[in-house]
C-alpha cells in the first residue's frame, strides 16, 4: 500500500473542515433567514428551469422575501455549466449590486454560483482559477441548495467548470470555495426524474469509494464514506425504483456523507478520468463515474487490501477480516447494485469515440484529482482502464 | 423511544457545525500560522503550569515567533476554571491590546480561553452569559489545541466555567463558542500524568455514549461517537497501562470524534449530574463522568433499544440485530472498560457528601445537557441515579 499512513492506514496528519450543515425535510423555508444571517441584503439566486417548473425556485423566493431581502433570479445554466455563462452570470451579480449567492439545484447550478462567487470577488476569467489554490480574494457569502442526490458540491472545495473553447472540464480547488451554509430540504428529490436519481446517487457512490481509497483519507473522512456507502446500499435500488420519501431522503444523506468526506480526502482516477470525459462529451457525470468506477476499484484493490474488510462492511457485509473475501465481495456488490439501479455500464453507450480514448488518457493526467490516487498511473494504465470501461 | 425520529431512530431535522480541524502529530509547531491565518498580530497564549514544565508552552511560543506574532502568556487557571480568574485574564487581554486567543491544554485552559474571548468581545461578567444562546457580540479569532484525551472543548460549542460564589458550574451554550480552528497534536499526551489519560479518556468514552443517545443525535454525529467508542474500546486500557503512542494517538483521536458528536447532538444526564457535582466539589470531570455513566446507561437503555446493536458494535461485539443481548453487552463492556482503566467508580471516593444528594439532582434539572437526554428525569429519577452511583 502506497498510503504514507499508520498502523491503522491512516494519514497521521489530517484536516478536515465543512461547512455548516443543515438538513431536514421542509428546510428549504428557512433559505432566506441563512442569507440574511450571513449579512445578506441583496440576492443573486441561481437555479434552472426545471426547478422552477417544479415550484422549488418559488418556494425559496418566497423564504427570501419573506426574511426581507432583495434577489435577482438567475438560470441561464445549463448542464455541465460553461465558462461564458458563469461570466454572464457575474456581469449580472454586479450590475444588479448583490451582496450574497444561493444556489439552487444540482451539481450545475451550484458550481455555477461557486464560479460566480470566484469571479464577482476576484475578477478575471474562470480558467484563471484553474487547479489547486488559486483564488486570493475572498467570496461572497454562499448557501448552497442541493437538489439531487450526488454532486456533494454542497459541501465541497471544488467548482467544475466547462472550457468551452478547449471542450475541456476546469478543476477549480480551494477551501474557499466550499460555502458558507449547505442547506439540504430531501423533499426536492420528490420531484427528480428517475434517470437523475440514479445518475446523481452513482455519483455519490464513486465520491464515498473513491474518498474511501484516497491517500489523503483519515478517520474522519472514512466514518462519512463508510455510513453513505451503507445509505446506498441499502436505497439506491428502491429509491430508483420505488421512490419512497425515506429511501430518497437516505441517498440525499448518503450524497452529504459522501461530499463531507471527499471534500476533505479528495478523490482518484474516477474523477481523474471523468473531467475530460465529460469535458468533451458534454455527458451526464453520474454516468461516467457509474461507468468507470468498477473499473477503477478493480485497479485498486491490489493496494488497499487493508481497507477492504471495513468497505465490504460498508457494502452491507458480514464483518469477517478476510481480506480476499473482502476484494471479490467489494466488486460484486458494485457490479450488482450498479446493475441494479438501470446506470449505464460502457463508454460506447454514452456515445464516446474510441479513437479519443488515448487523449482523454492523456488529459487525465493532469486533473488535480489523480494526485490522491491510492495506486499510481501513467497514461498506459489509464487507458487500459478506459479500455476495459468501453 | 420518545425521540422524534423517523424509522432509522434518527433525527430528520439536523444542524452539524465542527471548526477547521487539523490533527496530526508535531503539529503544534503550526499553531503561529493558524494564529496569523485568521487575522491576529497580538496573541494571548493561555495554559497551565504543567504543559509550561513540559515542554509543550515553549513549543508554542516559538511557532508563535517564528509566525511574526507578539504575545502575551496566561496560566493563572486552576482545575475546573474560575469566574474570577477569567475575568483577571480578560483584563489582561484588553490591557495588552491582545486580537487572537491561542488556549493550549485541557479543558481547564481551553474553557478559560474562550470565556476570555466572551468577555472581551462582549463585556460583563461571565455568569451573564449561562445557558443557550447568550452571547450576543462575536468573539475574537479562537485556535484551541488540546493536550489532554477527553475534554472535546476544542471542537465544542461549549464552555465551562465555575461560579465561585455559588459554588456551581455555569454551562454556557453557543455556536460562537466553538474555536476558528481546533488543532490536535497528540505528542502532547505523552508527558500527559497517566491518571489524566485515564480520567481524560473516561470523558470522552461518556461524551460518545451521551452523544449518541442523545434525542439530538443525527447521523452525521452518530458516525463520529460509534468511531470515538472503537478507538477507545481499542486502546483505552493500554494506553493507561503502556503508554504506546499509537494508542495514545488513538485516545487523541477519539475526543476528537466524540467531541464532533456532542457538540452537535449535545449531552444528557451524565453531564447534566456532572456540573453540580463539580461545581459543588470541585472534582475531576472526568472521574465524575466515569461513576455516573454506567448507571445512566442503565436508566437510558429501555428507552434506545433501536440503537442498542450499532453502539454494541461500536464497543467491539459482533453485529447480530439482537436488542435485548446487546443491551446486555453495552453494559458488561462499559463496566470492564471503566474498571480495567483504573477509573473512580463510586461518588463517595472522590469525597460527595451524601446528604448533598438531593440538592445535587435539584440543581441537574437546570441545566441545559438534560434537555437533550433520551429520557426524561425528574429529580426523584435522578436522586435514584446519584444513590446508585454512590
Amino acid at each position: 500500500m502506497n498510503h504514507s499512513s499508520n498502523d491503522s492506514g491512516f494519514l497521521q496528519h489530517c484536516k478536515f473542515e465543512v461547512p455548516e450543515i443543515i438538513f431536514g425535510r421542509g428546510l428549504l423555508r428557512h433559505v432566506g433567514s441563512c442569507a440574511r444571517r450571513l449579512g445578506g441584503h441583496k440576492v443573486f439566486l441561481v437555479s434552472d428551469k426545471g426547478l422552477f417548473h417544479a415550484g422549488w425556485v418559488d418556494k425559496a423566493m418566497r423564504s427570501l422575501l419573506e426574511a426581507g431581502l432583495e434577489f435577482i433570479y438567475y438560470d441561464n445554466i445549463t448542464t455541465n455549466p460553461k465558462d461564458f455563462e458563469v461570466e454572464e452570470g457575474t456581469r449580472e451579480y454586479l450590475r444588479h449590486g448583490c451582496d450574497v449567492i444561493v444556489g439552487l439545484g444540482g451539481g450545475s447550478s451550484m458550481d455555477a454560483a461557486k464560479a460566480i462567487a470566484i469571479l464577482a470577488a476576484n475578477g478575471g476569467q474562470i480558467r484563471d482559477f484553474e487547479g489547486s489554490d488559486k483564488i486570493s480574494r475572498p467570496l461572497p457569502p454562499l448557501v448552497l441548495c442541493p437538489t439531487t442526490c450526488g454532486t456533494g458540491s454542497d459541501v465541497s472545495q471544488f467548482a467544475i467548470i466547462n472550457d468551452s473553447q478547449r471542450r475541456c472540464k476546469l478543476t477549480i480547488m480551494s477551501r474557499c470555495v466550499a460555502p458558507d451554509i449547505s442547506l439540504t430540504d430531501p423533499d426536492t428529490l420528490f420531484t427528480l426524474p428517475e434517470e437523475f436519481v440514479c445518475t446523481t446517487a452513482t455519483d455519490a457512490l464513486s465520491h464515498a469509494m473513491e474518498a474511501f481509497f484516497s491517500v489523503a483519507s483519515t478517520t474522519l473522512t472514512d466514518v462519512h464514506a463508510i455510513k453513505a456507502l451503507r445509505l446506498l446500499t441499502g436505497s439506491l435500488v428502491t429509491a430508483v425504483r420505488e421512490r419512497t420519501p425515506d429511501d430518497l431522503e437516505n441517498l440525499a444523506r448518503a450524497s452529504l456523507h459522501a461530499g463531507m468526506a471527499f471534500s476533505n480526502s479528495l478523490l482518484g482516477i474516477v474523477h481523474a478520468l471523468a473531467h475530460p470525459i465529460g469535458g468533451m462529451y458534454d455527458a451526464n457525470h453520474g454516468s461516467i463515474n457509474a461507468i468507470l468506477l468498477p473499473e477503477v476499484i478493480r485497479y485498486d484493490i491490489p493496494v488497499v487490501s487493508d481497507k477492504l474488510p471495513e468497505l465490504a462492511w460498508g457494502l452491507g457485509h458480514r464483518a469477517n477480516g478476510d481480506i480476499k473475501g473482502a476484494g471479490e465481495k467489494v466488486q460484486e456488490t458494485l457490479e450488482s447494485l450498479l446493475d441494479a439501479s438501470g446506470a449505464p455500464r460502457s463508454l460506447r453507450s454514452i456515445g464516446v469515440v474510441k479513437k479519443d480514448l488515448p487523449e482523454l488518457a492523456r488529459r487525465a493526467l493532469n486533473d488535480v484529482c489523480i494526485v490522491t490516487s491510492p495506486r499510481e498511473a501513467d497514461a498506459d494504465d489509464l487507458l487500459r482502464i478506459l479500455e476495459r470501461a468501453y
